[in-house]
């Protein structure tokens, strides 16, 4: 059976046709703005019939930044769209006028593990960690097989798992959250940081910024590490030795088989996982008597959202 | 279909035959060492023939505290008995001379866990956190009705999900796990820290020890509490502030529906449990949008184990 | 002997004729700007002369936001004024054609402790601690009557001691200085991380910042806390927590027979100081084997740094 | 003026002769007992009517471990010596009848930074900070040529700096004490927790400790770092760290011109150094608008303590 993913971004939408082998058969896209939610509803209508139209399609999984409601038809809050309690599943059968098509909603996040369980990286176990290391720090969880949603379908929000009491503030409003530490932005910070302390050290990366530490970004950072300047490959490490630890918490209570990075982050690559499988190795609990995880660059791009939610709406 | 149930402890096992209702309906017990895993084979054999003598019984649950093999026949390690990769399964039918009886390993925690998911305080949901807070914290999880066993068996170690980075010394060779801040082994040693700092205020805990503070005990300083001292009163509230941050933590992987507190500590009821909930309300992530999770205390008491190893077995 | 204190704010300097008293016989002002470091010398210059045409003066104190070079002519780095190793007594010295007017640079919250310990409320005491909690957390310290300057005049950088490893960003670069705890800017930061998770608790707060959290201010929540609102007033005690287990590690290192509190938060009173004392009776090291340093409010107000300048001036 | 210094260790006090410019030159000693503090008066009384036959004494210094009264003449408390408020000059003149004769005690780690500073490592400087790693973490401060006693003369308890809210249990009854992470012990005990985590990397340790763990020692572990040993090398990185940390927070306060790394562990050298001054620089704030303190070892050795006790009660 082919499924409609559709990924909903800031500023638009992406969807695809995805057959049973997580392929995507055919691609769209909309322009949408975060503030006008009924613009979203009529794009993804707009997607789901153009799409419609050459294929024979069975659900529509909908992948949304934000926290989705158990029965997956509503995104109860939404950090960056102006979603709060918002029947989106309804919404946008109403506009099609059918309450038929099968429409499920589900965490971005979630989503993208889920393709990287189903098709991609973790393809071979069944329990398996997502992390997905970008602004923010988002993750997944796959347990024997299922993707734990938990009882209101917001499980996995594993950035907010406190990791330094008094930490560094959180956009939660809490402080000490893993995402403050293993994220794009906590590497932007400690690379601005650096700017001050020791602007000796800088250089390359001021340069990357073009001259302005304000501007700079995580992948600047990156680019300086695979380059081979010093500041950039210890501020990617301690960064790694940060997703390591976590990640070694998380284990306590998980025990994946395999702990998939995904996110803009990852495309440090090496520079960022060599230093989180020592770090793991160095916090898991239990280590010895026990096997380890495997610790992996998700393999499936930034189309994972959409394959993932179309393959968790076929169900 | 009637089980047997066996909760392997430090010096004596305990055993029943246990319904599906989780009614025990029969009970033995033999001593064991340690020390002496052939003996504790024996008595589990024993114990199998003594009880299934007048009951028609399907399967064996033994509840062993340690990690056990994904496949939950042998005992990988176990801290305070001498199993190193043991076999369990097949010594005890090999004693039986019958392959055919099913005999099923689960941790003790995962076991006691189960049961009052299945029989207990949380048999009403579908995804639960149990903690039990005993010498050490350990815990269960059950995600949309299963439980979370993990890629080989060692999930839910929750106690070793570390809470402070550089904090206090663990057994396990770690620094800052949660166990050390929220367990009756951390609210005796902050009891006797209290006892040097501000020994005016330690009068009544001192008392009850006999006047010496290296012989006070968790259920002492419970004591004490329940009486209105109020230093026990600070120490319990210390305590379940670090079990109600402890549990956001894990909640932002897991979002049960419900957290279940059990082992010795929870005898102090709501002078654990209120602070615990005031301190899970303020580190809770996303509050406000999200239903939250209820913190209740386990209701099956001490026959858990058993009555959760039977019912796993089971299957 | 008569001083000139001058103390230099960012928009404009205050300065006034000092008796050996402490008391101020004559004041005067000048706008300035920060940017504009020949201005600030051009006024120091005109309030010299203003000043010294009806009284006659020994010498001149300059009180500055900075870092004084341990000769006390120079600032070596001011974080808010254009100065960087800016020779600011010849600067002064050149525009009044007289190289013999003396001439003493101290940093301002040294300076505004001098006062307190010649003057104020630190008048009877040797060894006295001295913090000012304002927009961030300054200090001075006197060891057996004598300001701790250290070896290059930058000492009492208070702030900037590490309570948190892994803790909250600081302007300078460094993660986790007790200034991010225990200043205004981190009261104003804790009341607006509770309006995100706690907004039914802050309709107050929100209420006298005209409905817009991030137009709350300190001073607010301490008026809020005087009327006795409950959050905040755990706002301010949380403050004085951290306020009085800093002071507890500074004490390990100084032993002060008084710890004074200055700076705008020290407006909120025992709100402050009571809390500030019961963490540091609880974190004192050798409690009970070592007699305590009382906690109490700064006395000379606003006027402090002035009258220090000019004191320490005259030598 | 020549004077005697005593430096009162557990079992037994070393005594000598020291003339102004820090030369020994006669030396005895006694054997005493921890729990017999007249032994100890009586042994003071001995030493001084031997060594006082042959020089002619102005004064006798007494460096005890422990806390001393402001006015010098007892000892408030001591952790290893059964001294509680016990007035030690006042015990040894009346055993010498005779009560002119100058006796004066002191704290022994601000003895020892005494030596170093009038005729070690820190001669050239004029504030200092020395650290003794040794079992514990011990220190003294000396601010503009004088020594930093404190109101009370408890100041330099540096080990008692908190510097992880919530860290490791200390002998004080407090958590997250300097000395639990740069000392001697905390260095044996890491050691000790790696065995149990990386077993594989301990090799060397566990054969220098006679495969115990048990009874690994500190100068075992630098011993094992000088071979080259990784492990073993990391865990005094890791030490290092600390005391360079720490000694950025101490400098924050006090801006010494030299940190003076003296106790057995500053055996280690370099390899503890090295680590000590890449953190400080990395912690330190105001770095780059500020000189920077040296970190050196100390010279003055075992004797430390006895001559600078000497040198102090010259006065």
């Amino acid at each position: 059976m082919h499924a409609i993913g559709v990924d909903i971004g800031g500023t638009k939408i992406a969807a695809g046709v995805v057959d049973e082998d997580g392929t995507i058969l055919a691609k769209t896209r909309r322009d949408t703005s975060p503030d006008d939610v009924a613009g979203i509803d009529k794009a993804i209508a707009e997607v789901y019939l153009e799409l419609s139209g050459s294929y024979e399609i069975g659900a529509v999984g909908v992948a949304a930044a934000g926290f989705v409601s158990a029965d997956r038809s509503s995104v109860l809050f939404a950090p960056n769209i102006a979603w709060r309690d918002y029947p989106l599943r309804q919404k946008v059968q109403a506009i099609l006028g059918d309450e038929d098509v099968l429409i499920v909603v589900e965490n971005d996040a979630n989503a993208a593990g889920w393709a990287e369980f189903q098709f991609g990286a973790a393809r071979d176990v069944d329990d398996m960690l997502m992390l997905t290391v970008g602004t923010g720090l988002g993750g997944a969880i796959v347990s024997n097989g299922k993707l734990v949603r938990g009882a209101w379908g917001v499980a996995a929000e594993i950035g907010h798992m406190r990791v330094v009491p008094g930490g560094h503030y959180c956009g939660c409003g809490h402080e000490g959250c893993w995402e403050q530490y293993a994220s794009g932005s906590a590497l932007v910070r400690d690379a601005q940081a650096t700017v001050i302390i020791h602007p000796e050290r800088a250089t390359r990366l001021l340069e990357l910024a073009g001259g302005n530490a304000d501007k700079l970004s995580g992948p600047q950072v990156t680019q300086a590490a695979q380059e081979g300047d010093p500041l950039a490959v210890e501020l990617l490490t301690e960064l790694g030795r940060w997703v390591g630890e976590g990640a070694a918490s998380a284990t306590a209570l998980l025990d994946p088989a395999l702990i998939v990075i995904g996110g803009g982050v990852a495309d440090a690559g090496e520079l960022l996982l060599a230093p989180a499988r020592k770090a793991f190795a160095e916090q898991l609990s239990g280590r010895g008597h026990r096997p380890e995880a495997a610790i992996v660059v998700a393999s499936m791009g930034n189309d994972a959202g959409l394959v993932g939610a179309a393959d968790l709406a076929r169900g």
